[in-house]
């Protein structure tokens, strides 16, 4: 297989460059999960996505910037954004979606690696943020949809009251080392949701 | 030096054992925070500390256990108990002193490999599991003085207002890489305090 193949498969989408590329980025996730960051080298990703060594170093520089394209490739896939109809159904669906990812496998792994290695390597701080960022984005809506429905005070902050809402899940995976679940989820959004939905709006002009 | 020094050092508080444990504990702390737990070795430790390899590996059988001390040791000195006279004014006290702690290089260090390392190394689990609980029980004193001086109902649960009020700052910290301000803490706790501070005692019997 020479670089000729790898020339048109670079042009063609979904031909043999896409393919290599989804395979070693699986290899990526599936190594941060299983040893860590601290573990990965070239070496192992090539041997686990069946690919040579020298694919890798063509097309990716080093590791950190190897790691931070698998983190922001999966970052748009693992949580839907709910549309329920009510701002309590939407929101205990994405509470719900949040415990699921992060007490599964992979997405446990990920955020480790992020959490652990944002901090020493600017490419995976990078990319980190560009994730956290976009997840905010699309899950405010649902915020600004109950400010549309008039079951939300337009004066609410939306970013600051989801915050409010998956801090706790992640503190007891991260911090605590509680148990995660959907009904200490619950149990959150129910205490929340009188100050998301039914705070006055505040002094009227 | 010999064994037999150290042997006597063990036995007087404050001797040269304990002065030995102290360097080599706060050795640990300072590898963690410059370096990480991926790259901590006995050999540095000694040398920072300024003693022998091999008094490292006649008190502790591995890096796990002397991490797993260091945590510990570290875990009851660097947040007070505030104890202002009021509810808001201690959860206050309390939301600041975390702030300070967890963005100082040692407190955001140490909880950096407690995140990272309490997964894959058992000695820092349990140690990071004991930290916790008692941080947690320490401070839902400040609960249980609101709900004895009638601030607070009695049907509250302490831990769960504790972890909504302190999570954001740990969510800012490790996870969305946002600042952790003495603001936002402000901001958290003023929105919280009517759920702690306000809320009807639920059905009288």
């Amino acid at each position: 297989m020479g670089a000729q193949d790898e020339a048109a498969g670079a042009r063609r989408p979904g031909g043999r460059s896409a393919r290599v590329r989804q395979a070693v980025l699986t290899a990526v996730l599936d190594e941060l999960v299983e040893s860590g960051y601290g573990a990965l080298t070239f070496d192992r990703v090539a041997a686990r996505a069946g690919v040579h060594r020298a694919t890798l170093y063509r097309r990716w520089p080093g590791r950190e910037q190897l790691v931070a394209e698998a983190l922001l490739a999966q970052a748009g896939r693992d949580i839907p954004l709910p549309d329920t109809g009510t701002l309590r159904g939407d929101l205990r669906a994405l509470a719900h979606a949040v415990v699921t990812n992060i007490t599964s496998p992979l997405g446990e792994g990920l955020l480790r690696t992020l959490v652990s290695e944002a901090v020493r390597v600017p490419d995976i701080s990078v990319a980190g943020r560009a994730f956290w960022e976009q997840r905010f984005t699309l899950a405010t809506e649902i915020i600004r949809r109950g400010i549309r429905r008039g079951e939300v005070p337009s004066d609410v902050d939306p970013q600051l009251m989801l915050e409010l809402l998956i801090a706790p899940l992640f503190l007891r995976l991260l911090v605590t080392a509680e148990p995660v679940t959907t009904a200490h989820a619950d149990e959150v959004l129910d205490l929340l949701l009188p100050l998301i939905g039914s705070t006055p709006a505040g002094p009227q002009l």
